[in-house]
């Protein structure tokens, strides 16, 4: 009986075995499919990425053709290796990114070359003994020189591997030198086929399906702008409906396309290092003004804060608001959002044909200004006797950080402005006045009441202060339309 | 008369040239001088870079003896200058840098060597004329597929430069095979060669002056707790009274350390990504929780953007706020944040010294919460019959946020809480109950007034709300204490 039991145990336990084994296949079959799922994922997400890898797999042939062919051998021979070495060391996604890298590349082994041959004929005036020491110090001394500059930002940021290249062929070339007799042969060789190989890369990066970093970082920038402008689109709608559906608004609706932008900073500064180093093309010249957009993009994380700050507000749990009071605001809430939205998606629409935004997104930059007018007047309409304040915080929160909003986007209409100067963008032909276009916005209006309290100072009516609206604003932008300097595009980037 | 004038015109160029000329000198001295200072300070800021630099020389003379031995020399020939090259390109600032490029260097070079000579084994069976089209085809595939795989995540951030190896030492191998005859002992003595470098370079950032990336982390975090706290302990002072003196804050006059926060996430994932490959050292075991370093990171952050709104509200120009509603928020709202600077310099304390922060920081987490409750009191209490909504907003908004800050602050307790029992911190001796240090925190409540009014509900007298603020979040914390589940550590930041 026990035996048997046994036995049973066995069998059971050998079953159990087996149904894993034979389950087996199948797991393995879902983690494969799984994975090609998430290949063919990545590579629809940009199929740029499949292009280089083909244009890597690309170069490395051509330059093995050094290796294959006999009468390229015999004037390299194993010096060869180095074309490899570069192609794979030097080929980036972005033509910026190659180009920066193979001139570094090239610049820093012909420098270090020729200062290590230097080093090399210095070191062997010590005689046969002294010249292994003299050497040593040598190299120790420019090692130690050479890494520390790397910690300066700015070599860092554009001279990286240039002065990596740089120690490493001034240690070989100055250490070989003690062992190899024609040196110079051999630093010909190397230098040559280094810039074979940085030419092949540089050639292949440029001609096939090139990826430009700066029109990534131009359309990264006004992609970042959209993603602001449908947050804040939808934003009223669905803060106002929400609450009024469930009575509390998760913020769960809202699209979170935005908190990308959070963390956008590194990969646009790397973007825009690479575009300084592209040649002109398409319809960005060769000293487009690069470094303007990270003023933009600055502007744009700006707002992203903002819409954080209100996203928090939202999603906690203290938002049982007064319905009375977020109706009163309501109306000029979700215009100033609404009008924000449309400023930007009209800026980010005239980035992308690359004209001037300045006609077409003033307008709404005037109306969401307007519309802060009409929340501060119905905030002073807005009858407190009976109203808790505690419960109408979150909602007077909300429309305190859209007004900050409002501002932000204001700067960022002024900046694109800017920059549509600098890089000459085409000029649209609609006149930049903002007459005709008002009526509408007017007629919306709704909440703004001819109230008559005597404390409040200088608000007679309703009409006076429309016109006060128009008539303040105009020559502002006048001036900005018309003499705007460039208030160094940096400052701003580097105080964050 | 006119050869005069020009013979003058022409003594006056020639002292301006010759005055220019003499200034270089001082130009040049100025210039030389200005970044004699700033290499200084680069010096001073971190001394670990000059000490990384000598490492860097150090190492490099180190493997250079490969070279002026003879009978090591003799050895490995040439293929010195693999260890060289590895020193160069492997040798990072923190430990775990190097030992991540190094061991990927190794693991890479033996894989792609070993494939590479099988890659070889099979093209000669294809003849002479066959092999160098096989060996095409077959560089070209290898390196297409793993420049792809380059752009899967997970690679990028781990393994990023062994798949680079990868490459370039398969094709360097398989291309070389056509002319090298003897492949496997050229093969041999680059991996030994590189191994040797890969390890100088190891031994020498482990036991020389060693950067741990995992304690840089650690510190990197603590500080951004510090500045944040910095800053929350000011501002009620500051903010207060600023605007009490010349009645509007400009916000000048506050730390803005914490704007270095908003754009860490990217310096900190590298440094938890390095800290991974690092062998236990000091007060860190080797499988330290560094991943949750970036969950609090990332919460560090969303505090830092809370406070970005703020900061925003108080250098904006509608501050004109009425003053009497701020001096009815001010206590509460100063205490608030003044808690929440608190909590946040002893959990910065308490991971310095790798204690557990429960007891120091729970006190002052309930302070911060006993004041926001204070807050809404004196928001419910606050007369607003003859306040103008519009003017007190400013304030308002302040005050949400700062509600938003301590609940941020609270979560970040929370999480430096769970840290420390999966890190293994010390506990602290001090009993974690509140009771005996509320009463000076009781004394400060000045502006809680027994408001009678019958719409808000459940708020007889205020004795009875304390005992419920304390009754109600008691258990809470309790259960943080001690069945403290940790909720999948990378979700938050995933989200982010």
């Amino acid at each position: 009986m026990d035996i048997d039991s046994t036995a049973q145990d066995k069998a059971r336990l050998f079953a159990g075995a087996w149904g894993r084994v034979k389950a087996l296949p199948g797991k393995l079959k879902a983690k494969v499919t799984s994975t090609a799922k998430s290949i063919k994922k990545l590579g629809q997400d940009d199929p740029r990425r499949l292009t280089h890898s083909l244009k890597v797999g690309l170069a490395l042939t051509l330059v093995s053709l050094l290796y294959y062919a006999r009468p390229i051998y015999d004037g390299f021979g194993v010096s060869g290796m180095w074309a490899v070495l570069t192609v794979v060391v030097v080929f980036e996604f972005t033509v910026g990114g190659t180009l920066s890298k193979s001139l570094n590349r090239g610049f820093a082994t012909f420098l270090a070359g020729a200062l290590g041959l230097g080093a090399d004929y210095f070191a062997s005036l010590f005689g046969k003994n002294g010249e292994p020491i003299v050497l040593g110090i040598l190299v120790f001394l420019l090692a130690a020189v050479a890494t520390f500059s790397r910690f300066f930002p700015r070599i860092k940021a554009r001279y990286d591997y240039g002065v990596l290249i740089f120690i490493l062929t001034f240690s070989l070339v100055a250490v070989s030198g003690y062992r190899v007799n024609e040196l110079v042969v051999l630093a010909h060789q190397r230098l040559s086929t280094i810039i074979m190989g940085g030419a092949t890369c540089m050639l292949i990066s440029i001609f096939v399906c090139p990826v430009w970093a700066g029109e990534d970082l131009h359309k990264a920038i006004a992609s970042n702008l959209e993603k602001l402008a449908t947050y804040l689109e939808g934003f009223g709608g669905v803060y106002f409906q929400s609450s009024e559906i469930d009575g509390m608004g998760t913020g769960k609706s809202f699209p979170q396309g935005y908190k990308s932008i959070l963390n956008s900073k590194s990969s646009e500064e790397s973007l825009a290092n690479f575009a300084r180093w592209e040649p002109g093309h398409g319809r960005f010249r060769l000293r487009h003004p690069w470094k303007h957009y990270l003023k933009i993009g600055a502007l744009a994380r700006q707002c992203a804060y903002q819409i954080e700050a209100i996203n928090g507000c939202i999603g906690s749990d203290h938002i049982h608001g007064s319905e009375e009071f977020k109706g009163k605001i309501e109306g000029s809430c979700t215009r100033m959002s609404a009008e924000c939205g449309k400023t930007l998606k009209a800026i980010a629409k005239s980035m992308k044909t690359m004209t001037d935004p300045y006609s077409s997104a003033n307008t709404h930059v005037e109306n969401s200004k307007a519309a802060m007018k009409d929340l501060k007047f119905a905030l002073k309409a807005a009858s407190l006797e009976n109203a808790d304040l505690a419960a109408i915080l979150p909602a007077a929160t909300v429309g305190s950080i859209l007004v900050e909003i409002v501002k932000c986007v204001e700067k960022i209409s002024e900046a694109v402005h800017e920059l549509s100067q600098l890089a000459h963008f085409e000029k649209e032909t609609v006149e930049p006045t903002v007459s005709p276009e008002k009526p509408p916005q007017l007629l919306h209006r709704g909440i703004i009441q001819p109230v008559l309290d005597g404390d409040s100072t200088a608000n007679d009516n309703v009409v006076i202060t429309i016109h006060e609206i128009i008539s303040t604003d105009s020559p502002e932008n006048g001036k900005a339309c018309d003499q705007h300097q460039v208030p160094k595009p940096g400052q701003k980037i580097e105080a964050l």
